[in-house]
């Protein structure tokens, strides 16, 4: 169970209300009146409890566990252990995502970190000319500038700071420290602790003596249900704007350089850097540390490997990986062949040497 | 034309004045008494703006655009549509960025981000031995510390704080979350959000059962017309100072260890790492992402290309690459030369299998 | 000597006290009355200063230094000039380490930021159900959340958020503008500027449209005498916690996923990126930017070199570097053999074309 000192917990629920929330049905047989009180790792569930098993390699643990109840893949329904109770899901990871939502409601959305829910602290800096609409949280430290606006439900936490002209809407989260400028935020959206919104892009006509700069005009559009890791920068437009697309997830100290548009539903891992200009699909993927240079063109749903360079326009569907990336089957055979022929030079020198 | 919700517009101006602040001239023809009310990419520009073409591909782009005046290059005189004003620059992509700063001039150093611009608001942290000069800005929530000084003209934005001792030159700008200690800032330096500047180097004697620190005893030294990226590391010395030289522009997410030296007008990309006591010359660029080892010594006007893992010495004037990295030429012939072998070996592997 | 505007210098100590305080010994024939002023590099130290040796390649600096005495291994005592004093040590730079600290006590560990050392500003946001033991600091600007405890003799610094229900041990040091969220932090914790603790972890249970968030239920455990560098992120755990064992260095810009486990006195250079589950033994050292994939198991001792990327579980006391890593001689090996190969492929094209 976690740590109730941090997490709000919520329940019991009957079998059949969770079935009902987490898009899954009660298997036939399996009891729908039995009182669940939390979610738990298979090995670990005890009594009451509910697990998942989405991965086969845990089947071993699906046939041992104490569990009460289970949320299975019909696939794996023949392998339950007598008597548990069963959940059957299309999607089973995610009907123990919106399981664990149900129990922890807070977790996913930060309520607020001063614990003083739902009021604007005294000890806020609020410009007179900002709107803070009813039912915003301004925590203790907390900076709303001038002719800002935060959307009801929004929490703007402590010290984080809106710059003047900025919106913030309804729901929204801005995280400890977080400072947001020349941006507009949408509805829904998460931005963690640390997150730089809406500096300057880098912009420099060089020469000598001096690099003469390049009045950065554009701002940073983020769409709504965006959720932006810690630490992570994010440039305003040159001109253009940089746009972050609806449902995009962001994860922690990722670098997305002035005029870069981001389609809907993309995942970013950890310490990615998107050169400016970039222009991302929707549902696109790119693993931890992936780089991308200036002016790239990515398609729909394309994936690309962790660690990846990424320099020539990749299309939509497409997977890729290396350094330069390619396709990742001909990366793969690449990076097989050089071990190969390295391994074989090594024996050739050996021999004559 | 710029959200005028973040941005202050000036103008309109004649074109003979443009002319005069942007070292350009009139072309023979063009009319200097015309009024330009604004910057606007060439494909976008409409009547009584002004563009720029820098680049042969946009040339067509040229031709066919509305702008009533452009910034051009003497080779590209001959290429203009009837009827557009032209100035004529040896840089025109400089003599753009002079434009666009007369148009917006507050957009290149923030003058504030809360909105109350040039005034100390009540809701600072102020120890009383900090000197802040008349003509600074201290925001909301902002923290000078014990025997600090401000310049004139300076602004010290919302939750920064400039810890004990700490110098901020004239017409400097610490942004929004940004913490300096251990440092004295030159003129007219740019600090983005988030920077952290002079915590300790990560010195440590290594050993069982424990690390023992070593006292990080000098500095940061950052000279004037600096820029810093948001989310930017630059660690104190160890004993000498870490320098930054002037003019230099460092981007985003950049880690700088101790005792580093950087001459003037470098320009560093987003997410590179430099190693504790590197010296780097003037004018050397550093692409996106590259890393140099510890004690490294690169020479004036070295280009190093994106992602590189720099771990020999660079003379000056050279332009290296790759992982480890080596002159251009070379770095671009072995990659090529280990793609080709890696095809044919998959080929004769194929045709004997 | 270190800028006394920045560090608090005590001394002179004789150089029997200072011999008793570094773990070394007066070398015979060496006057343990004489008075020590300051440590210094061998070249730039003067009378009444002591500097040391360690590396071979520093001889002749020892040769010709002029600092008064000398901390040496027993190797280098018959190559000490004339009329020195020495001070013989096992572990020379060890030595250093605390006779530096001896001279600047406060110099390891930010006593403050602000200048008013040992006080609650009447400026810090503080929730009446906090508790902050006697002797803590808690600077201005600086947010105590609900229900958290602070430890007598810890600093929390200027705009630093510690949010509802974290506690910080002893001792500790909370940096400018840092923000810890479920979490305990040990005693004699050092986290610097920017840190970012405990936020959500990146997990989604992905699809269409929506990628459902998984609930982050887990906490972030900092063992006792960790030190965390500036702007560093550490994501809380999804069940299990994300934890730091007691001793272990991280430097800046680090990135650790939800779960990650690390051991006690490991080292993390900048820039490195542990994904998600990884589990780290003791005495695990991490060159600059290396990234490990989720749910790898690193054994005891394990050196891994700068830039590496690992993708395999590596056994107790192995050293492996490289992308995808390998042991080191192999990946040398390796490296060697291509960089031939695309020679010898280059002259035979060379010579055929």
């Amino acid at each position: 169970m976690a740590d109730l000192r941090f997490f709000e917990k919520e329940g019991p629920f009957s079998l059949g209300e969770l079935a009902s929330r987490i898009e899954a049905n009660v298997h036939e047989g399996s009891d729908e009146t039995i009182s669940i009180t939390d979610v738990a790792p298979l090995d670990s569930a005890g009594p009451d409890e509910i697990a998942f098993l989405d991965n086969p390699k845990y089947v071993a643990a699906f046939e041992a566990t104490k569990a009460s109840a289970c949320i299975v893949g019909r696939k794996f329904v023949d392998k339950a252990p007598a008597g548990i109770a069963l959940l059957v899901s299309d999607q089973p990871y995610r009907s123990y995502a919106l399981a664990a939502q149900c129990f922890y409601p807070t977790s996913c959305r930060p309520s607020d970190t001063f614990g003083d829910a739902s009021t604007v602290s005294p000890a806020t800096h609020i410009h007179p000319s900002a709107k803070v609409n009813e039912g915003a949280t301004i925590e203790p430290g907390a900076v709303v500038s001038a002719a800002c606006e935060v959307g009801s439900g929004a929490v703007i936490a402590s010290c984080a700071v809106v710059a003047k002209g900025t919106t913030v809407g309804r729901d929204s989260y801005i995280g400890p420290g977080a400072s947001i400028s020349h941006a507009h935020i949408g509805d829904r959206v998460t931005i963690h602790a640390g997150v730089r919104i809406g500096q300057d892009g880098f912009g420099f006509a060089m020469g000598l003596p001096t690099h003469e700069k390049i009045p950065q005009l554009g701002r940073v559009i983020v769409q709504d249900d965006v959720e932006i890791g810690a630490n992570t920068t994010i440039d305003r437009g040159a001109g253009p704007d940089t746009i972050i697309g609806a449902g995009t997830k962001i994860d922690n100290l990722v670098q997305i350089g002035h005029n870069v548009v981001i389609g809907q539903g993309c995942i970013i891992v950890a310490q990615c850097g998107l050169s400016g200009s970039g222009e991302f699909g929707d549902y696109v993927a790119l693993g931890a540390r992936v780089g991308t240079i200036g002016h790239i063109k990515i398609g729909d749903g394309v994936q690309i490997a962790a660690r990846s360079s990424v320099i020539h326009d990749i299309p939509e569907g497409q997977r890729w990986g290396g350094t330069p990336a390619k396709p990742v089957r001909e990366w793969q055979r690449e990076l097989i062949a050089l071990q190969r022929m390295a391994k074989d030079y090594g024996k050739k020198k050996g021999s004559t040497a």
